[in-house]
């Protein structure tokens, strides 16, 4: 049988995460596939510089023709990140019939329609396991085990830095700023932090997870991202005396109406399954119409864990080449309207700072009233000598009318002083 | 493309959810597939009965060689159940270049080589993603998903039946009987509750699982089995003392001295991500050397969880075909020994009933000194005039050198009642 000849871009984190399983497990690889794995060539930034975990046979070059399109190069590891050049190497990977092994969950979630069709066009093939959920196999579950559902849901924690300064935040009572800082001395936060805790990581992976489940193309840019600095100590104590704890939740959900596509912070009952999954893990609940709930759990990041899934498609695309070629291409087939912000329906856990005066309550409460809010619950406590801390939480209604209940409250500028925060919260 | 010819061997709860699955999401599976599964003949005892969720093209039979080996059927889909005949079938099938899909545990646990054998011979492939975790794709993560893995434990929560009981000894303070009375009148126990509540069932799924997880083959038999009628709600309040949940576990680990393979009652931290795996559900947890830390969870057992994996391996089956054929075979390559029970190491929750005098608790704690097992903290409680209650729990112990100290403390006959109850804490 003969070896697959691999081609890496890139030799970071990822990427020599990859050279380390591969040599590690070397002898159980090659008894699954009948073959061995052989990673000849990588593209790196100074081919110069002495690395760990080399492989006595890989040659590192500069040149990126000498893997994109190289003709003894089967199949090409993109490890690099970022869009550009990654982008264009793999379509040119793809193209030239070189199949395409990817970790690159921004790529594969602005570009995987482009992808299928470089792949479609040299008759290749593309994985990308490890683009969400690092070692979580969710992508193979979603696209192969539960194929046969129409999926309802998918609700992840996708996102392991912004999980652990909210896991800092309720376990120590720590504020954002404070659990941020922390993070980044640990390594699990950049020095920028604006990707992760904006929300936008967790809304490129929510595309990727989305397009699978709902059959339809979904782009990072059509989802509604809020992140997780207007999160406060305050409201997670809050939460906590209601029996919740926050999550930034990456949300997908088929509806009749459409499809609901949104990152956001939310509260969920402490019992969820996914309100213990605690610092960098990362967590998956997705809802099929045959399989009923079903939760997908462990490192969402990391060397290794990230290379478990890259070195298990490697494994998957060996097998498949051996027998003649057809893997499961682009199941975005559909066409489906998404559904604006405005027509999501939830609960809503606000707080406000208002006058402490008699009458207060009773006219913020009518003025959701007048809206078509109803009111769940309401707690008061008295904040200082002039101003009450007061918490609403809704009923099930659509974000639309909330927004304008809001908007309503908001104009009661005599005795309503701020809104402090809204969160919406999942059942 | 032609479409993939399906016969079933089975019309019961698994049966009947495969058709109704396959009709409701008929259109989204040929679009995946490119190319429609028929479901064409169906072998059942008495096919003259009418059905709910027939197809309007299936026929039944009673007539096993109008599905086993017959020309107008390409996959055969054994939902039988049991050992005779549907393992016969299967065999029969697969040699006779059909190839097969199954929901049959025990059938698998068995009897796993030789259908593989058989499907050698035939040049066919078998799939069972469904003989384990019902809906949960623990299948096809171990074999295809984490195959770059070299795992190191897997412990699951894989029966239904004792997990509800357990749940309602835990959360209302039921004792055993009882428990399993309410399973009995909700369909979730059998009349008899024998394979379910003594581990059998628990130890089939294991042995599966371990065989894919350690690249060996491992039989039921040899799988260290006891199960939950001994656990007592006594013991289950004490736990909670402790911080721990009871759960039955079906145990595999990888060690330097070989493997470990037993399912019994066990004690888990409140904290551990299977202590909050409820009710009927299941949950694995799998630990990879690569992948760290993972779980999976859903229902495992019911009419359409299962057919959301049954139908899952049709259309892989139905892809695979496309190409050309190959999938991946039995990965039992490996020839690693069993650790016996003796030599396992655990931490261990032992309460005894003794003679309420002075000097009982230090002669006892002594024989467990003499023997070598050091003890982690000790519980009293009076129970009647003459009785106390003693808890110990031992710190990490080779199971030989407990069972050793247990029968020393067993011959104090004078002060030691009876041990009534000796269950595994795992970290």
């Amino acid at each position: 049988m003969p070896g697959l000849r691999v081609g890496l871009l890139g030799l970071g984190t990822v990427g020599t995460g990859v050279l380390k399983l591969l040599g590690a497990n070397r002898g159980m690889i090659e008894a699954k596939v009948g073959a061995p794995i052989e990673v000849v060539r990588a593209l790196v930034r100074h081919p110069g510089r002495t690395r760990d975990h080399e492989l006595p046979a890989l040659s590192l070059t500069s040149d990126p023709g000498s893997v994109v399109g190289a003709p003894d190069i089967d199949l090409v590891v993109e490890v690099m990140g970022g869009i550009t050049p990654a982008r264009d190497y793999m379509v040119q990977a793809l193209r030239a019939g070189q199949w395409v092994i990817t970790a690159n969950k921004d790529v594969v979630a602005e570009y995987g329609d482009d992808l299928y069709a470089a792949a479609d066009a040299g008759h290749s093939a593309f994985f990308f396991e490890a683009s969400v959920g690092g070692g979580i196999p969710i992508i193979r579950a979603l696209k192969e085990s539960l194929a046969a559902n129409r999926i309802q849901s998918v609700m992840g924690i996708v996102n392991g830095t912004t999980n652990y300064i909210l896991t800092k935040m309720s376990q120590q009572g720590q504020d954002f700023g404070e659990a941020l800082a922390t993070a980044q001395q640990l390594g699990y936060a950049e020095a920028d932090p604006t990707a992760d805790v904006d929300g936008h990581d967790a809304a490129r992976k929510l595309a990727i997870l989305c397009s699978m489940a709902f059959l339809t193309r979904i782009k990072p840019g059509q989802i509604h991202t809020e992140g997780i600095r207007g999160v406060s100590a305050r409201d997670i104590q809050m939460g906590q005396r209601f029996g919740w704890v926050v999550k930034l939740l990456a949300i997908g959900k088929a509806t009749a109406n459409g499809i609901e596509v949104r990152v956001h912070p939310t509260f969920i009952p402490k019992e969820h399954p996914l309100a213990s999954v605690n610092d960098v893990l990362n967590g998956i609940f997705v809802s099929g119409d045959a399989v009923g709930e079903t939760m997908f759990y462990g490192r969402g990041a990391g060397s290794l864990p990230t290379a478990s899934s890259v070195v298990g498609d490697l494994i998957q695309a060996a097998l498949a080449r051996q027998s003649g070629g057809a893997t499961l291409g682009c199941t975005c087939y559909e066409e489906r309207p998404l559904l604006p912000m405005s027509g999501v329906t939830s609960r809503y856990y606000l707080r406000l700072i208002v006058a402490d005066q008699p009458g207060v309550l009773a006219r913020v409460a009518s003025a959701f009233g007048d809206a078509g809010v109803s009111i769940e619950s309401v707690v008061q406590a008295p904040r200082s000598a002039e101003a009450a801390e007061v918490v609403f939480v809704t009923h099930s209604v659509q974000e639309g009318r909330l927004q304008s209940a809001v908007a309503a409250v908001r104009q009661q500028t005599d005795v309503v002083h701020r809104i402090d925060s809204l969160i919406r919260v999942e059942a």
